[in-house]
């Protein structure tokens, strides 16, 4: 037998304990990835922002976020279901083609409505909220949803990788509380790569935004 | 020799010197256990509630938990902070010689304290809390921690897996926000078996009360 093989054979052992491959086999540094953690917040579209402040209004930028063109509003907006309602809602900008509410897990109970995980930017029928601005309301039932975790990542960085849009990988965190979470959905194009977590996700391993974990693949 | 005799020889060798067995070759019912939930809470000590509560004052059971012995008091406190408080914070049953106050990491920013893990029972300086009863207040720094997860587990059961007191071990969830938690501290004893897990982990990975989670050992 050829030591080669011998050596595939430990690894491949070994590596059924580990959990991983071994230390050396991968280019550390491109699996680095920063976090970027969103609180709730709402996405509006056209018709809605006219609704709820007025024809034809500005959303003003509050601050730039890490993705280039994208920021938090000034404005803000009060949610409200069944059971209860959340004030100081931050809208994000620009606007988009349809209205869209990302809640944590976490405040569901207290609104009265069922958690329901999707995909930014996927539209499905899902719980009731209204949504409440100086001038209108508008209520959605369409966009509502707990996001779920994925990374933004350059086209170029992904292919690098061996990655393309809509695979899933696993990402590691690191501390007390470290965790490695599953299913985590590539999404590629213009953008800096970041893993996108909720507060819920964060305060679960102790993440703040910018901490450095690490890709799975 | 064969390549599977030569499998099996390395095997041996590798688990006599990491003492556990490949992923995926355990018995499976073993390792599955059920996902117990803290939220905040306080553990008394006999002075404190005397001083919160009155002089010789017994609390009330709201509700057993799941623990034998342990329950959910009807009394509750506030407890505050340099930024802000939180009301109705439930008292758990029965008293301790130590009073605690198990926090949520998400907890901690309105109270304007810094995020402090600890392991339940470990007394360490810390943040400072105010704990306001109906009949006084008390001022803690020793006991106030984000709890770190755990396995509450019978000492035999821990013993059947090879296991001890103190051991970490991780642990999967399943669903759509799966994820593997690290670093998961083993605590034996008289109890039943079952993942302590506080509302934002629970959160981050969609687990409820009773939801079956699976020991990676």
């Amino acid at each position: 037998m050829a030591i080669q093989e011998l050596e595939e054979i430990v690894t491949r052992v070994v590596s059924g304990y580990l959990g991983q491959r071994p230390a050396g086999s991968e280019d550390k540094s491109s699996l680095q990835i920063p976090v970027g953690i969103s609180n709730r917040h709402v996405h509006l579209c056209r018709r809605d922002i006219d609704i709820l402040f007025g024809e034809g209004y500005e959303m003003q930028v509050q601050r730039d976020l890490s993705q280039k063109g994208y920021f938090a509003a000034k404005e803000t907006l009060v949610i409200a279901g069944p059971k209860g309602a959340i004030a100081r809602v931050r809208i994000l900008g620009p606007l988009r083609a349809h209205t869209q509410v990302e809640l944590l897990a976490s405040d569901c109970p207290g609104l009265g409505i069922e958690v329901r995980y999707g995909n930014s930017g996927e539209l499905a029928p899902g719980p009731q909220l209204t949504l409440i601005g100086p001038k209108g309301t508008v209520v959605n039932q369409e966009g509502i949803m707990i996001a779920l975790r994925h990374i933004h990542m350059q086209t170029e960085h992904a292919k690098n990788l061996g990655l393309k849009d809509g695979d899933q990988i696993s990402v590691k965190t690191h501390g007390e509380r470290a965790l490695v979470f599953s299913n985590v959905k590539i999404r590629t194009g213009e953008f800096n790569t970041e893993l996108h977590l909720d507060m819920d996700e964060a305060n679960a391993c102790g993440v703040k935004n910018g901490t450095i974990t690490t890709m799975i693949i």
